[in-house]
């Protein structure tokens, strides 16, 4: 057994995954909840460490606090007032995710290296100044499709598909079954 | 060179993407239109044939058209009153994404051999009589997101990532681009 090049020493010596966070931009609040919703779920369950909203919508930010009390994890909805600011703390590359932008097997490699990634992603109004403000604008194909979807990809390709494991902290859990649902307590919780 | 094991020969002999279709039950009309119609744009996007959906909704029916008008192809909504009959009329396996059923990643070399797939996925409301009729109850993670986001991972597993050519008979394209956006009209569309 050496040390350097065996099959378990390769495997730690893996670049670690990038930790992921999320800004959300042009929400409408009233219109769009149902929406952010589902890109702030995406995020959470895919493996993004939590996700900006702008501008602020406390609907959306109970909404996935009702999740983390029951299904665990530390994933939340963080108000932006001023987007620009999520933007300029941001410590990697911004990756807009448009439609017009450049394809994300291009830029696939160099995202996979990178520490820390700041997705953004608009809804129907996005800043037309995010295209400047970003590192990076990347489309998954060039039809129109859905923020959701791409959140969804661009985060299977950066952090894997999810597993069947429960997040810390979870009240409940699902077994996965080939029929029906099974979704069980967890014991010892305290959430 | 043999006849058989070169890189181009395994290529060649490398089995054909599966036909995939989208059901989508459960719709509530009037509510429901927007997030039904995101599940058909990325469908679409992503290289599956049609969605069937279950209640009809003419909405989003004419959503669709009017995308495949503009960015071409030969995707659309089929309304379907009954969606046991399409069920029934499949010819290939019938995967169910639910998040309490078997994980994607274990299924996948099975759902890769199919010819023809039909992916069928609910919204808030599911018919409970689907988890028996699919031949395979199939969840993206076990923890609750979204079914627009289920429907991309999927795909991309079965057919890849969408490239960045036109559809067929497109009117327009897009040229992807590392800032702005650019939208050319295509010559000699008829559409």
């Amino acid at each position: 057994m050496g040390t350097g090049s065996s099959g378990s020493a390769a495997r730690a010596s893996r670049p670690a995954r990038p930790r992921v966070e999320l800004l959300r931009v042009g929400h409408r609040p009233g219109r769009d909840p149902r929406l952010s919703t589902h890109v702030a779920l995406v995020a959470r369950a895919f493996g993004a460490e939590r996700m900006y909203l702008h501008p602020p919508d406390a609907t959306v930010v109970a909404s996935l606090a009702g999740v983390r009390e029951r299904w665990g994890g530390t994933f939340e909805v963080v108000p932006a007032p001023s987007w620009t600011s999520v933007v300029h703390a941001a410590r990697g590359p911004v990756v807009h995710l448009t439609m017009y932008g450049q394809p994300l097997p291009r830029l696939l490699p160099r995202l996979r290296r990178a520490r820390e990634i700041l997705l953004v992603v608009g809804g129907a109004k996005v800043p037309p100044k995010i295209y400047g403000e970003a590192t990076f604008n990347v489309s998954v194909g060039s039809q129109p499709h859905s923020e959701v979807a791409a959140v969804a990809v661009v985060l299977r390709e950066l952090l894997g598909i999810p597993g069947a494991r429960p997040f810390a902290g979870a009240r409940q859990r699902i077994v996965p079954r080939a029929r029906g649902k099974s979704v069980v307590q967890v014991r010892g919780s305290t959430a």
